[in-house]
């Protein structure tokens, strides 16, 4: 059972950001080495989240990013339900459609059971993430080598 | 969020096999053939499936594949963990290890997480997904174009 790189690389800047209040706001690549992922999926998950009006990217000189309130305390089931959609965690559709789909009860039990999934990660927010021993850990890694 | 392709075509193998009763076993390319998934995805999967105790596999003539009565019982939540492993929904192991996966909230939120989503497939066996409308429908379903 995975979840896409996209949702793993957005709750890394989430987590990162979220122990930066009082320094100088990073940049788009200093989050990416940080948190050992590539510059390019770390742009598009940036652009993503400030759409989501979840952080603050300003650019230039005393720019970077920064998480919003709402950032802070944006629900971790909400945001991965946003970015992993709402497709079947197996193919019920799709270019060879499964011949049960319209009534089966294997997809309404994976249905129940994503859900479930989702809802045990509602009540937990992004800030609740970075306590200890989380934050400090966060705040004591260097920048690794650039993975991309 | 998804299963991997093996999960998926081990349940509808499975689920076709549950509604086989009394009728002539059905052969790996007939399951395939009707479960529109490639023969050689599905030929895998019998091995593992057989492998489990959870079927029978017959050559030749008068053969092909019977669900056991461990099958039949087989608690899917037990055999989606079992085909799926237990690794990370995200990759915090791996090539480029993340590096807060020795002390990060995130990672035991997203294994209570998965846990949840396994608890709730635990109570249902192969046996109550081929309850109606399931089964009459697998049942109703001729064999599609081989998909490969």
């Amino acid at each position: 059972m995975r979840l896409t790189r996209f949702t793993d690389v957005a709750l890394r800047v989430l987590m990162r950001l979220a122990v930066a209040e009082g320094a100088e706001p990073p940049t788009t690549r200093e989050v990416a080495d940080t948190m050992r992922v590539p510059y390019t999926h770390t742009a598009k998950v940036v652009a993503r989240l400030q759409h989501l009006g979840l952080l603050d990217a300003r650019r230039g000189r005393g720019g970077g990013l920064t998480l919003t309130t709402a950032g802070h305390s944006a629900s971790i089931g909400a945001l991965v339900r946003e970015l992993e959609g709402t497709d079947d965690v197996v193919e019920c559709e799709g270019t060879t459609p499964c011949p049960l789909r319209s009534g089966c009860r294997l997809r309404g039990a994976l249905r129940k059971a994503q859900d479930a999934f989702y809802a045990s990660l509602d009540p937990i927010t992004v800030a609740d993430l970075v306590t200890s021993p989380t934050g400090p850990l966060l705040l004591g890694i260097g920048s690794g080598p650039p993975p991309d």
